[in-house]
């Protein structure tokens, strides 16, 4: 079944409201089987609406308005969508009472503005909306269908889960659109879409999406149409095989954070850590500590922005002078003296050009050196991220995580108390 | 001047993508007089782009289109645009040489895979994305105009704000939608309106909004279809008159961050920053060292996530056990310890309890001391934050920042230099 989304709002045309409104609708029917093909913002007018209505009509033969139902002059939905479905608007004495009822109870007076709310068109079915003053109306005529819900969030969230889903649901055969995220990083889009191509062709009949942003790479699989008991299965069988191509650059599902990720095999591990941030300037310790429990694996850190904090950690002048605060040299000493100086089991250190200013042709906006301790070796990895210098050091925290908990899985850094 | 955006994103109809570059495509148009009549978002199929397409061209002859640029095979848009406009695609090899020379410099090798993102329709107008491998094109015909951008958030915003609105603004000697936010911080919405019933009235034909966040409340004054040269002054004017009222807590204008406002502040002061942050972690560093610039006047610190650290930067093991790590005797410690440590002008100390656990009668969720300590004195400050951890954590810093700044601001932790 295909549905369509209308949502009514100059203000949203304006982009000085978000529309939160859709992504919720998008995902409730997806989960009822319902796919949500097509979504249009239009202005508090009265013929963009109608136009709106009457193409997804044509289209879907059910279409969902959001917005547009308030007491103010601006608001002619109902009125367009009587037209449509040739019906006149009546005042309903019933739902009037309720709303007049209802505010006295909260000792509020209803403005005569408000008596357009209980204007229903003839013979749609009333949605109670015991959020706001406007019910929804859900009309259903030779045009089709047409679902009229307000427009404030918590009002149209209330009624999509309370009214509009369940009478869905029971209309679409139980099928539904289910999804799951692989979660990549480390690689670029192009290389893991050349990994995917042998096995792409077997997905089917579900599909497969590939969203890059700062974190890495997500892919999407999609189960389309199926019965949760085919498609749950299904999903899981075909994220194992994509896994099996990913490797170690795979770290989650759906919503995981590497963060959390890392800090759950460090406490699996007994591993306790710290960080020497330069570029990122606390941000690896940020995204560290938002996870709730950090303070069981995380011991703190030193944020070694200035010459003299490096110094002041134990990194020796003469590594600085010499190679620079950005080098192997200087990450390598950083993660030694912070693992000293805590006395961690893993010490992560980060030290780049993050830009926008202080590039040159030997050391370029972009490149990060990062160093990992452990109690008895120390490693160095170099990187040359793209982007702005939000990306780079929002990527340079993730290769960060990522080579950590690497790491960790591998059992480096545990060896102190093995032996 | 009318124009339409077309988004397409079949995970933006799945709702598992927010779509944030429609709001801003809204903003920006609004500023320059060109007013978005409608935004239709369509999966990444053939046919439903190309009747979002021809539809938009239909109504207002100009289509901007976000999305379906990218180098994986569900990426249609130019094909469709390409036969609407009557133009074959051609292999650019002046795009292709530079996308592999900015690769060459990061050290990568680009997939043959991207050789499709050098493919542009006959007669399109380039335009540069310096950010990402897809360039957005606009293309100029007998169906009208279409501009496509690459639906990367970062691309799309950069691309609209340095390629399509200084191109449209040209033609636009129109009337202009324009808005000033003054951005508060450390009030209630409620105290905020409070302040302002007074002169709200007096602000006509300018209408105001106000809008909570993290950061505090934002208040928008808006000017609605008048000349620039009116809009302005007017909202000029109106924002002084604003900030007369709301006072200390008005710490900047529209975009205005208050880590830049206070750094700029502590640039012109002389003074040298360091920060000791436990429930934060590295968020006030983050937020500060995101800032271009910041190693004028930020030294560094230290994340004194657990109590050994904090001993560790030199707060007395007998005021942890008497006092607890969240306390006024402890923020205060943390701020005296850093200052002496890194010898900063000023030293700032967060030490709360995030949540959500770890909550206690005395001492719960949400509850955070603040120390800062210059060279000769130091003061703790105590708020309860509502929200979650992030909330919390987040609130935490921008206060921080919102006294650290008042505080150089009144001169206070410049003693020593002055003497």
């Amino acid at each position: 079944m295909d549905a369509e989304l209308v949502t009514i709002g100059t203000e949203l045309l304006l982009g000085f409201t978000l529309d939160t409104n859709s992504a919720f609708l998008g995902q409730r029917l997806g989960g009822i089987g319902v796919r949500l093909t097509r979504r249009s913002t239009v202005p508090d007018e009265l013929e963009p609406i109608r136009s709106a209505i009457v193409e997804g009509l044509d289209r879907t033969r059910l279409v969902i308005v959001s917005g547009g139902l308030g007491p103010t002059h601006d608001d002619v939905t109902k009125r367009v969508v009587g037209e449509l479905f040739q019906v006149p608007l009546e005042f309903s004495a019933a739902i009037w009472d309720e709303l007049v009822g209802r505010f006295a109870r909260l000792g509020r007076v209803l403005s005569e503005r408000n008596r357009c709310q209980a204007e229903v068109p003839r013979g749609a079915h009333v949605l109670p909306n015991p959020r706001g003053t406007a019910p929804g109306l859900w009309l259903t005529g030779e045009a089709g269908e047409a679902i009229l819900l307000p427009g404030v969030p918590g009002e149209f969230r209330g009624l999509v889960d309370e009214q509009v889903v369940p009478r869905l649901r029971e209309r679409s055969r139980n099928r539904v659109v289910r999804s799951m995220v692989i979660r990549t990083t480390g690689i670029a889009e192009s290389a893991l879409a050349d990994r995917l191509a042998s096995i792409e062709p077997q997905l089917a009949p579900l599909t497969l999406a590939s969203l890059p942003g700062l974190a890495g790479v997500d892919l999407r699989l999609t189960a389309w149409d199926l019965l949760p008991e085919e498609a749950q299965p299904l999903l899981e069988r075909q994220a194992e095989r994509i896994r099996t191509v990913t490797g170690d650059h795979a770290y989650g599902a759906d919503e995981d954070d590497l963060a959390a990720v890392f800090l759950a095999e460090c406490r699996r591990a007994g591993v306790r850590v710290g960080v020497a941030e330069s570029c990122t300037g606390g941000m690896l310790g940020e995204r560290i500590t938002e996870i709730p429990g950090s303070s069981e694996v995380f011991a703190g850190g030193v944020i070694a922005y200035a010459n003299s904090v490096k110094e002041e950690l134990g990194v020796p002048a003469r590594i600085l002078d010499q190679y620079g605060a950005v080098s192997q040299e200087a990450a390598l000493e950083m993660a030694r003296a912070l693992q000293r100086r805590f006395s961690v089991d893993l010490a992560i250190a980060i030290t780049g050009v993050a830009g926008p200013g202080g590039g040159s042709e030997a050391k370029p906006v972009g490149l990060v050196w990062f160093g990992f301790a452990d109690r008895k070796n120390a490693v160095a990895r170099r990187v040359v991220f793209p982007g702005s210098r939000h990306d780079i050091r929002a990527r340079a925290c993730q290769f960060a995580l990522w080579q950590a908990w690497l790491r960790v899985r591998a059992g480096e850094g545990e060896t102190e108390r093995r032996s």
